[in-house]
């Protein structure tokens, strides 16, 4: 037995030595203790994105059934989560997947076709032969896988899309494991895939019958533009979404030409003319919304319409430039696009981000307009918002959905690294994405996507480029 | 003895018979037969921005002895010259190195340290503190370290620069292999580098005497601008240049605040006070040139006074628009440079180009301005005519110093691909360059620099990268 005094001090000391143990080394408790998680990105800095502009540096996110479990110090979320699978992203930045709120997906197949001409030229002498003559179902699986692999090798989550045969571009992207809002188009002369605007509406309401409960597909409704289908379109197009409550997409205010119409057609501006015939409201994504006035801005916010800014297809095209620096003070839900690539010609998030800040501070000749944060936002919780989304993504939060990428750091472009959302916006490209995660599927690892065959899917495109290449030369 | 008949048939059956293996299988002249050339770029598309605009599709380049001597298909190359080294160019563009012909190549170190500001803030609140405080031999040379790593992985061959310490990035591009015109800067304030104007000078015509022998280093003078310099020491600087017979670079219109200083100190324009002190000919090069007036247009032009237009730095820094379609049509030596990488925030010339094509067709409000041909030009052969080396460089052409790059068009966003010269300009980035060859040396094969040794490049610049940190955060 031991003296009173000393069976008092021992086991004092032995609880000091196990508490500087547990300090140091801190033993992880027993498997059965921490939570299942599916998945755990690890290592590197987060920028979350959250209300409180969170950077985590190092961080990591834990995902499981597809959503964000938790978004913490590495240490925290190991003592927490056991992971199946755990992907490193040192040396990177993990953000929020970048949402493309405008593009045109099978349109890859015609970057290039024809640059550097005014637009109806362009569109009159290329984009709409190449179109009539060549757009078919195949031509638009094959166009959306290319395009498919360009956004998830540069970090694309989710993308807006208004197209022919939009039932094909679904299915690709399904398999693809991209998110989607998809529009079937609806337009008032014949197209691909409809004879007529009627016809169109019916293929809009099997294709939304057809995909409206699916988890990561959106379908939607989207009559091409004002000036492009009639009154009645309009308002069938604005009540087939409201029946369905699905999004209703539309191009508006894109070309100065369009105001001309809407004013000798309708003594309004696209917007007001849009607004006093219902169309505008909650479940709305107008592309470009360039051409607006004080007041449609007040009518844009005030009717909680989404809208995609596309600054490089507008200056590509010389189509104008969107006010958005007064859009976002009135409270636009502005989110960023790049068009499809046949006016752009890519679909790098990363280069629209950039854009939107040069563009912008150079417009109003004012540096502190669109600061890289901004132009972060409106490409990550910005487009959720105007996708009327951000319920579920655009910021790395728990119980959002798992939508996320990671940017390697390591080149020279990446260094030094004073400020990782600086260098998210001017420096960052979207080759250097290494990780792309959409609803908790890995898509892309370590550069690899691992959901498309790409040399498989660039031989089918290169084999149709062939096609358009003739039908476009048979002119 | 075979009868007549048959004797005068045999012989024409074997020449026949050789004559169509000769025509099916060429046999190679012998070795000894064939030129010597100490390399050969062969397969791909060569677009040799030559007088005639010459796409070889596919193309070779020979070089030998630094020099291109022969542009032609790979068979025509392969039948006349026998290489000791061959580079495989296939699924390639072989197009003339970029000429960056605006930089302050150390200022890497700065990327993304201040962004979002007004000019005064950004140069009053970091920029001058920062160099102030962390300038040194050292810096510079890891920050050229780091910029000729960039450089080199982004496809520039040539770059124009002024900075402190010019002399630590004569010898650090030297050992890059990079082609450069230097020019040691001349400031009428204390700078890192030199206490006065007057020092500043005396150590410009140290630079300029120690470099101007060299094969690949253009020594210069570079008065920083007329706001910063008294008429004296840019007279005095111009002299210098010209007794030298060496390039004078200086900012010359970048800001409007300057356009101001000129009229109420001169009562001239910027352009128009540095042509009547006799400062602008053809060895001036002018970066940015943005507050030009009609007159300032035809004044530069008939100097010969190159123009290196940064549109990058000017959007992002908010400073202008330069008129660079007036430019262009009065005939103004135009190039394009990325301005250092504190104000872009990289030093990719591809970037450079696509914004130069997109900014002015958004400026102008016309598409067809800035065609894709017009951006590829004014970032090769354009910016070798700013620097007045077009007889050397800027084309591939042979006799012209072998300084070109191939660019890779293995991937979905080159795919499909209609015209090289929209692809170089409208979808291909700096990280799809594979090769980049300046006098005939290889200084990146397979996108590998073998000229830096990249980790310890890195390592060095991340350092340095906590100095600068240390001092803007002590102010």
């Amino acid at each position: 037995m031991l003296p009173r005094s000393l069976s008092l001090v021992l086991p004092t000391t032995l609880a000091l030595l196990l508490s500087v143990v547990l300090m140091q080394t801190p033993i992880p408790r027993a498997q059965t203790d921490r939570r299942s998680a599916s998945l755990i990105v690890s290592g590197g800095t987060v920028v979350t994105m959250d209300e409180r502009n969170r950077v985590l540096a190092p961080g990591a996110v834990a995902i499981d059934n597809g959503a964000i479990v938790a978004v913490d110090t590495p240490a925290r979320i190991d003592a927490v989560f056991r992971a199946e699978t755990r992907v490193d992203a040192s040396d990177q930045i993990i953000v929020p997947g970048l949402v493309n709120t405008h593009t045109h997906a099978p349109m890859v197949l015609f970057r290039g076709l024809a640059d550097d001409l005014v637009l109806m030229d362009w569109l009159q002498k290329y984009i709409f032969p190449a179109e009539a003559k060549a757009v078919s179902p195949e031509l638009v699986r094959i166009g959306t896988e290319l395009a498919a692999l360009e956004m998830i090798e540069s970090g694309t989550t989710t993308f807006a899309d208004m197209y022919y045969f939009e039932e094909e571009i679904a299915a690709t992207a399904k398999r693809a494991g991209l998110r989607a809002v998809l529009g079937q188009t609806i337009i008032g002369f014949p197209a691909p895939d409809a004879p007529t605007a009627q016809a169109a509406l019916a293929r809009a309401e099997r294709f939304v019958n057809e995909w409206k409960r699916d988890a990561v597909i959106t379908p939607a409704v989207a009559p091409h533009a004002l000036y492009t289908n009639e009154r009645a379109t309009l308002t069938a197009a604005r009540d087939l979404a409201r029946k369905h409550h699905v999004p209703l997409l539309i191009h508006m205010a894109e070309a100065e030409a369009e105001v001309e119409t809407a004013r000798e057609k309708y003594q309004a501006t696209p917007v007001g003319y849009l607004a006093s015939i219902g169309f505008l409201g909650p479940n709305v994504l107008a592309a470009h919304c360039i051409w607006l006035t004080d007041e449609d801005i007040r009518t844009v916010a005030a009717a909680d319409v989404g809208c995609a800014h596309n600054p490089e297809s507008n200056m590509k095209l010389a189509s104008g430039i969107a006010p958005v620096p007064k859009m976002l003070d009135e409270g636009v839900l502005v989110g960023l696009g790049t068009d499809g690539a046949a006016s752009n010609n890519d679909l790098d998030m990363f280069e629209a981000m950039r854009q939107a800040a040069f563009l912008h501070k150079s417009a109003t000749r004012d540096p502190e307009v669109i600061p890289a944060r901004v132009a972060l936002e409106m490409a990550t919780l910005g487009g959720a918002r105007a996708l009327h989304m951000a319920d579920r993504i655009g910021s790395l939060e728990p119980g959002k959905r798992a939508d996320l990428i990671a940017v390697s750091t390591a080149s020279a472009r990446a260094t030094p690294l004073y400020d990782p959302v600086s260098h998210l916006v001017y420096a960052a490209k979207g080759t250097d994405v290494r990780l792309t995660i959409v609803d908790g599927r890995v898509l892309m690892r370590d550069g690899e996507v691992v959901t498309l065959d790409e040399a498989q899917v660039l031989s089918a495109a290169r084999r149709m480029a062939q096609k358009v290449r003739e039908v476009t030369r048979a002119q």
